[in-house]
């Protein structure tokens, strides 16, 4: 039974790391005493060392002990063994490369499917649709695949973005970006503002946050989702 | 010799379609009657036929006749027999996925190298960069690789924009991105903000346009370049 919190952002302006959701994760992660950290993505090139202190002291304030991937010599195996695993945030490239390279998208997918508990922000929210391809970020490093662990049927597009009104700048706006990916890719994408989370448990996928969630379906207007919104429909 | 203009944008707030590039347009591409467009990049997914002529409505102010490459049966005689070449803005991803698909990569590169007069705009300015790995561009159709034309020894972030002063979103700035870049390339990046371009003629690089450009070198502190300024021993 899949058990899934699948995050736009990892902090909202002027808060601390994954405070905005501590009480999410608190039942998320009711019945884990160890979780297991994918640092793969790296925001703003920090070690893969580093980025696990900063996921281990937010989660020690809620007894629960993290040990990074990159620590084991058989990632699979600490994959397979993980009572819980946290995917987070940085470049979607870099996390996807190093996923493959690692041998453990495969294994990640299988383990969530069968209830291992999961979260991703950002990058690691992106993973969890079909593809990476409605990503924001810049390609540092060229994936084997843009292919991912596709644990829901549609694309995420992770710090969804408003147009700015009155914006003189002439680059594309997301909702332009996301108009383009619909010529050449059939799959929803679920635009997630900051502050916004699916949550999946089994087959229901609902929107949570005090935010909508902006959807952008092929041939169709997009549409604001309510957050509450059962989105199990959605393909 | 190297006749080329690579430039951050096609088209300045408020301004009509390379408008502010006319003058040194007709100045770049004197000696031309013909120009050979290269539409694939689709910006906002507009046809092949329908990007063509956006393009040779603007270029018949200049008395210069434009045919999209996609008109031609065999793409590569077509660079080959060019007069000039202009590679126009829209998805990168899809540009160079285009350019591989029809083996036209390596026929631009060798015929502006050669002396073809070239115009880039935003995405087709990238594109004479080493790599496409500092576009802005959403991921939307998977390349067979990020490697381009190299046309300079550096790479371009085009519609380069400062990080906005108070903005609450948390998702990356461009510096924060391009730091990611160096993380695990070499090449320097220059950030051209929309407005500036850059002239290369035979072995000198030139910034030119009003505006100052950001660049970004590994391990270096980014730096801002006066207009005017030789490039020529940036890589």
């Amino acid at each position: 039974m899949k058990k899934i919190i699948i995050a736009s952002t990892s902090t909202l302006h002027g808060g601390g790391y994954l405070d905005y959701l501590t009480d999410t994760l608190k039942e998320h992660f009711k019945s884990c005493s160890s979780l297991l950290f994918v640092p793969y993505a790296r925001p703003g090139g920090i070690s893969h060392d580093d980025y696990t202190k900063k996921a281990a002291e937010f989660f020690s304030s809620l007894n629960i002990n993290v040990k990074g991937i990159h620590e084991f010599e058989n990632p699979v195996e600490a994959v397979q063994n993980a009572e819980a695993i946290f995917t987070g945030g940085g470049n979607t490239f870099l996390l996807v490369t190093q996923l493959y390279q690692n041998k453990v998208m495969d294994a990640i997918k299988t383990v969530v499917e069968k209830g291992t508990p999961y979260l991703g922000t950002s990058a690691g929210s992106n993973i969890c649709g079909l593809t990476m391809e409605t990503t924001n970020d810049m390609p540092i490093i060229y994936p084997p695949s843009f292919d991912t662990l596709g644990l829901i049927p549609f694309n995420i597009n992770p710090h969804y973005l408003d147009p700015i009104a009155g914006s003189t700048h002439m680059g594309e706006t997301r909702e332009t970006r996301i108009k383009e990916f619909h010529q050449f890719n059939p799959q929803p994408v679920l635009g997630l503002r900051e502050g916004s989370w699916l949550e999946v448990n089994a087959d229901i996928i609902t929107l949570r946050g005090s935010l909508q969630a902006r959807l952008f379906r092929q041939n169709t207007e997009p549409e604001e989702i309510e957050t509450g919104t059962d989105l199990s429909w959605l393909k």
